[in-house]
Parts: C-alpha cells; structure tokens; sequence
C-alpha cells in the first residue's frame, strides 16, 4: 500500500505544523481514497489494527491529479521522534578516505523541520548562504520498538518514504555538534508518500537532482547499517513508537564536500527520490 | 509560584511516559493545590492565562509531606522538545585550557528520557560501566517563542527547575555525535518543581552529591550564555512552545573528567540542586 496525508481544503500551511485540518489516504495507482477517523498517518499507524484498517477502507475517491501540489503534508507530520543518521553510504565513506564505522552516527531533527513533499524551501535568513542538501530514504516505524533484535525490528517497520536532511552547514560546523543546522523550521520535505514494507522493492536507488543535474545518487545495498539495524539500534536506547522516522543517512555529492562548494540558491528546483517510492519537489526561495 | 506535576494514586509508573494519571498543583509551604483541568504542567502552560490561572486555583489542598516521593513525575513529563546545551560554565571551560566559545553547543534529547525526581535511575545493562551525572539547571518556556531577541525571550520564559542530564560516556563517545549518550529511556530526573521566573532568585548555585559528597558545584552567572541568550538563539532556528525545555549546561565535577574516572554504581544515592528549587534525590539500582 501507498500511504499519505493530505491537507483538507482550506487549511493548506506552509510551515508543516497543520495541527487540523489532514486526513490519511490511499493511494492506488490513480485512485485516492480517505481511510476515515485518522487525521494523518501518524495516528493511523497508532492504531495496531492499521494495515487492515487501511487495506479495507472503501470511502470515497478522487483522481490522483485531483490533489494540489499544495494539499501533501509531510507524511508523517508529527512525528514523535526524527532519529537522523550521518556517515551510512560505504562507497562514500571509503572515497574520503574514512574507515567504515563500528556504530552508527544518530543525531536528531525536531518535527518542525519537516514540509510537504512539494512545498517550497525558504532560505532562513541568517544561514542563506550555505543551505545543502541530503537526499535519504525514511524509515517510517510501525509498532512499539524496544531492545529488539534485527527480525523483530525488521517487523516494527511500517514502511518506507523520501525525505531531504536540508542542512544549515554553517550552523552545523559552527560547534562541535551537528544538530542545531539539523533542525532549522519547515526545511526538510517529507513524503509524498509511505510505501509498506512489504512493497518496497530492496535495493532502491535515492537520488537528489538540482535543477535536472544529478548530484547524489546511490543503492540503498550500499548502506553500512540497513533499515533493520538502526531499528534495533536505536530501539536499545529508546523506545521507538508508531510513526517516528529514521532518516538513515546520505550518499556522495552533497554541495559542502564539492570544490567549490555549492549550496542552494533561490529560482533552484531540488528535486528528491527514492525509486519505488517518489519524488520530492521543492522550489528555492530566498526570505521575503 | 512553585508548580508541579504530580501522578495520581494508582498510576505511579516508573518510566516517566505517564501517559494519563497526572495533575499540575501548585506549592505554597506545605500546602498542595490541583490547578483543575491541567493534566500536567506541559498542558497547563499550553494555556496562555496559565499564569492567573494557576494562580487563582483553591480547590482541595492537601499536605506536602502527604504526597509519597513516587507520586512526583517529571516536572514537564511530555516536553516537545527538549534541547540540551553543552560547554556552557566559564570556569570549567577556562581550566579544561578551552577557549570560551562564540556559540552554544546544542543537542537533543527525548522526553523518554526523563524521570521523576525521586523515581530511581536504573544503570541499563549494555552501558552500565560509564554512566555519568550532569547537574543542570532547566529552563521551561511559557510561550510561543521565534527569532526573539534577548529582552522578549527573557519574557518568554515560564520559569526554572532542576535536571541531571545523565550520560552514557561510551555511547556519548563511540561516534562523532553525543545524542546516543545522552537519551537513554528513563534516565534523566527533572523536577521536582518549576519556580516561576519572577520568583527565581539570580543567580542560584548548581550542585551535585554523591552518597552526600559534593562532586559539582558552581553558580549560574558563571553560565557563558544566559537562559535569555539561549532562548533567543534557539529561537532563531525552530520556534520554541510552550512547555519545551532547555538544559543549560553543567559545570566541572563530572565523573568522565576525574583521574581515574568515576562513575554512577548501585547502591548509590545522587542528589542535584539548584539552590531556591529544590532537589532531585535518586537511587541507583543495577537493571534486574
């Protein structure tokens, strides 16, 4: 199944905080079809019941093309936790000359960070000049998760979405901690859609576009730590829950590690995808 | 004010997530007073007439010495966000032969975390050899705060309270980012009260003991970036709601830092104070 939020007419926001206003839907092939009484994917998937609650819902559909580029929310609006991991791509890893870690790298995002698949990524004033970006695949958790072993894990996993870890890179460097140019407000697209498990097809390619030129692109069997290992991971430290994320890393071509660096600049189309599951779509704008 | 969070009789739990069973009361002496309709501080702060209205509350009071120390859960049990700082005391930085730094570390940690102010602090078993104290004195804010500067960020403060940002040294360690160590599920006490911040006396002195040895101690204008400062500074990346947290750093003392180290052990007893709060006091047991 193919899973999403959708803002409801009238309360299309920009800055992804939407607190009304989203229902969740499926989506099948052009079919789109409400799954009544959860107001975004995050509360569907707190209900154990969520997969057949979903597979059964018959309510009424509208076309795909229906949708405004405007009505995706992040697919997981609210996320309860966003675990990020950094330093995950082998190939990337071994090119700069790094040994391949023993333990993954997590750092967090706050859920205001996240946008709609499709809305527009203003540049924040005070950071505008070295905005980068981090195509990744989004695991998206789907029962209670804790000290589970990779089986299990593998099980906890709802399924799978596109997100881009956009970072501040002046922010990031500026200490010795990455998180404060992780986090900045409404910067990271999410979406559009969540893939199940079950459906999605292992390797994908991620892939991030700038303006039509590729500048990341890599095989998710290129992952020093695989979906499962993060869940059981993480889970050792902290109980994973329904609808958190784990962003599990980038591959090569960020702008920062170019030479010369390039970061984004307004009037650009970043454009995010994980084959299988979609593409985000984003335009630059600088701060009005 | 003095205002709390207390669980309701029959729903004490010891992992601090109290997801029902709590009520915010307000502390005056020995009197207890339930602020209705609050489930807990979070909630109440949530309501921007908190102020009168805890206030006003003069429903049932009860005594403070009738209220068990199981009872008192996480002063904010639910924060939004909870972000940690790091090298922040002037004196500590100045001896570690550091430079005093131009912007605040910042990291995060999940409200999992946290634990009421008595509750026991349980070594957990895959990191049990190096788990450290952090005394540190908290920062809780009572309205929306974005891109304030320092005077209306001050504002934007509820109040002060008391929390030991526990620490797993080997997980803080293993990789380039400290967030692994630093939220670990139900280890890190806060509470047991907020002081309103008109009622704060500046500044306070932060301290630490250990079975009744003092291991930190140190006063809040030796802090390099103020509460203001740092509401102001965070503000600028994501907007601050009311009821998030913010840790401020801790001074010198820790256990890593010693020669040789030392670390938390069953059977142990840690208290951390902040002078006009008051005192978390914990037991440390081995996981069964």
């Amino acid at each position: 199944m193919r899973l999403a939020t959708v803002r409801t007419i009238g309360s299309t926001e920009p800055h992804g905080t939407e607190p009304h206003g989203t229902e969740t839907v499926r989506v099948d092939g052009d079919a789109v079809t409400t799954i009544p009484g959860a107001r975004d994917l995050g509360a569907l998937l707190a209900d154990p019941d969520w997969r057949a609650r979903a597979a059964r819902a018959d309510g009424p559909t509208r076309s795909l093309a229906s949708i405004p580029d405007t009505a995706w929310a992040p697919v997981v609006p609210h996320p309860g936790k966003i675990v990020c991991v950094g330093l995950n791509y082998r190939t990337h890893i071994l090119e700069m000359g790094r040994e391949l870690p023993e333990h993954p790298t997590l750092f967090a995002k706050y859920p205001e960070a996240l946008i709609g698949a499709y809305d527009s990524i203003v540049l924040p004033t005070d950071a505008d000049d070295c905005v980068d970006w981090e195509a990744e695949l989004a695991v998206i958790i789907g029962m209670p998760a804790r000290r589970l072993d990779e089986p299990a894990a593998r099980a906890a996993i709802a399924g799978y979405s596109v997100i881009n870890d956009v970072t501040m890179r002046d922010f990031q460097y500026r200490t010795p901690e990455w998180f404060q140019g992780k986090t900045f407000e409404a910067t990271a697209p999410f979406g559009p859609v969540m893939v199940t498990a079950d459906e999605f097809p292992w390797p994908a390619v991620v892939s991030c576009r700038l303006d039509g030129e590729t500048v990341q692109s890599a095989r998710t069997d290129d992952l020093v730590f695989s979906a499962a290992t993060l869940v059981a991971y993480i889970s050792q430290i902290v109980t994973l829950m329904p609808g958190d994320v784990i962003a599990t890393g980038t591959p090569g071509g960020v702008g920062h590690a170019r030479k010369p660096p390039r970061y984004l600049r307004p009037g650009q189309t970043l454009e995010t995808e994980v084959s299988g599951i979609g593409t985000l779509r984003n335009s630059i704008l600088a701060e009005a």
